[in-house]
């Protein structure tokens, strides 16, 4: 028997560069159904719900939803609200109210959380409900998933961006340090090792929230690397932990700022960069130290994308309409590597998703802790897309010195 | 009569994304001419002449320079000297020496002015010798040229940014601050207004050098368009400064550093973002800030480029070897703009460009002194080059709200 009802969906948490196609794939393959008798959009993520804030994308043209698709960020706006179990309650009530019988949000971690409570909700009250999330986030750090939509085009971003550091780099030397979003897993940072092109080329050193920290290592890591190539191109995850698990960033300053849950504040400040920059100055005599911060840049640039992060955030978004109109199946939209280079989706029970952390595999990391494995590379390699920009060379011969 | 020698051509100054587009259009320009007996380039500018260290580029295949052509940031390396009379006695002399007669110098202000001391040199000493300036900066604040090569490329990705930056930050509303190289002339910050399509689009506020910065304005700036729009996203060049031409940065922190010029260190930093955030906090009360500073990325960014720039920054360097190989000139190229949109090329007089700075006319900030005029827009939107990314919304209508 087929489910009458509404659908809803939703976005959660930082904005990535494909959510929209993700969300997107939702709508279109939605609307295909004759038992959906409406697709709304929640404005700002789950408490666009509580607040009855819905917008009726059934009546949207499909040219402009293609549009949208191509932009990136949340064009549903998005919420930081983590929603605990009468918020959850509060949600369904609202959903089962305008007779909504297919939940779709798509998030990262805490999202998958609030899909499953919404869920159990509907069990709980006996109403025939389909939810499922739809996997978002530039982190890469949902268990389960060979990686996650978003990851990809961010991390094209970053691997462009050390491209040209690099470059840059090697005009002007010195040392640059390049923070790279990623609060506990480092694959984003990671990311970054794709700018190396020629044996000379950096990073040539990246550090991860994975691997503890060491002051003392940092500097000599470093001075190895500038005394050999008189210049030095670091890649830091914001994330980076000393070996008892304390931010970095606060063994360096004490000025830093804590979220609502109690979190220290890693985005959205140069500070990290700032302090990395005045240790190596000041304990190295190197006089040229320059950081910058990537930002909001690397999740939300116009014009940086990964074609295969793109397709691949439709497809979970029509997977996830798949799954629950066909099928009427709830759970988490996963993807699995099927090939080289191929994916396919699996439905995954949203406990086995929820509220855990997937981190960069020991074979991905270096054993100095300062770098990465060619398995990463190869892992990494497929998902930031075809015609990834490459860098040239001059190879004209030097010339013989006159003395004059 | 042909001027029969070699050819020298170095980078000087900041890399951009389109200096080896001038590199490569002197190279195959000058090789096609049989009084050339070499093309030589010059490692790390200037002072890869002081210390002979020249490639031989007649050498190097025309499939690999167009490949270096399309790589963003000095290929030959760059360098800071900045030569004084002495410094370029020493450089005619090592020119002499191996018979240059023609030397090409890609670089901004300081890099003119080298090109004119060391012609006189040649002059006094009664040598045979042509030297041309080809212009580059992202700064674009050449004097006698509509813009100049780099700039177009470097806007394109600080508009593109702020695109970003602007939905980053409607999803997850706040107040926005994205620093913007800039140290006297604010063409690069003013380019964050093409990140405006609909009336509502950040950045809604930009601050340029060649305005006072008012603390208290700013403070009540931000506030009007926070109360307006929930949210606001600012673009700031790193150069401000207050009525007295003191530099903004150095008003909010004693932690600055200078350069050997005395000037303060304003790039690959994080510090005015932060400072600024820092005030937005204390004195409006609003608690999600965030700073990004876009450092060296929107200089050395791998695949953001403007074709028009492209296009223009070959040009130049082919236009320094005709005026010098054919007509016996010296001189600094300009661009001129000859309609809307194409371009011609002009040889000024090294007096007329070596030293002075371009600032952004009055006719292109508006009456506040917080913003661009559409005169600016007109002028600045050919430059960022076709196929600009856009960005899209959902229009869909909204749902009435139930009561449940």
């Amino acid at each position: 028997m087929k489910l009458e009802g509404k659908v809803v969906v939703a976005q959660g948490g930082g904005p990535t560069a494909v959510i929209n196609q993700s969300l997107v794939g939702v709508v279109l393959e939605s609307r295909k159904f004759t038992q959906v008798t409406r697709v709304y959009g929640a404005i700002n993520g789950v408490s666009g719900i509580i607040n009855k804030n819905f917008i009726d994308l059934t009546q949207e043209t499909t040219h402009n939803l293609e549009q949208v698709a191509d932009t990136p960020s949340s064009a549903l706006f998005s919420t930081r609200d983590k929603p605990d179990e009468k918020y959850c309650r509060e949600i369904f009530s609202v959903l089962k109210t305008h007779d909504v019988r297919y939940f779709f949000y798509i998030g990262g971690n805490d999202s998958s959380d609030t899909v499953r409570i919404v869920n159990e909700e509907a069990k709980k009250a006996d109403y025939e409900f389909r939810a499922i999330h739809i996997p978002k986030t530039i982190d890469n750090d949902l268990v389960l998933n060979d990686h996650t939509p978003g990851y990809g085009s961010a991390a094209r971003f970053v691997a462009q961006a050390f491209m040209g550091a690099n470059l840059d780099n090697r005009a002007l030397p010195g040392v640059y340090i390049g923070v790279v979003m990623g609060r506990h897993a480092g694959f984003l940072t990671a990311a970054s090792v794709l700018a190396q092109k020629y044996p000379d080329d950096g990073p040539h050193l990246i550090y991860l929230p994975e691997k503890a920290f060491h002051r003392d290592k940092f500097l000599s890591d470093v001075k190895k690397i500038y005394d050999n190539y008189g210049r030095c191109v670091i890649a830091v995850s914001e994330g980076i932990i000393d070996d008892k698990g304390i931010p970095i960033i606060t063994k360096l300053t004490q000025n830093v700022e804590h979220d609502a849950h109690g979190n220290v504040q890693l985005s959205g400040s140069g500070m990290l960069g700032d302090l990395l920059s005045d240790l190596v100055k000041k304990q190295l005599s190197i006089k040229r130290v320059r950081s910058d911060t990537f930002g909001y840049l690397q999740r939300s640039f116009l014009g940086c994308v990964s074609d295969v992060d793109q397709h691949e955030a439709r497809e979970v978004g029509e997977k996830a309409a798949h799954y629950a109109i066909w099928h009427n199946l709830d759970g988490s939209i996963s993807i699995q590597r099927s090939g080289y280079y191929s994916v396919d989706y699996k439905l995954q029970n949203l406990y086995d998703i929820a509220g855990k952390t997937r981190h960069m595999d020991d074979s991905f990391i270096n054993s100095e802790g300062n770098g990465v494995t060619d398995d990463f590379i190869f892992y990494v390699r497929p998902l930031v897309g075809s015609g990834l920009p490459t860098a040239h060379r001059l190879r004209a011969p030097k010339v013989d010195k006159l003395i004059h």
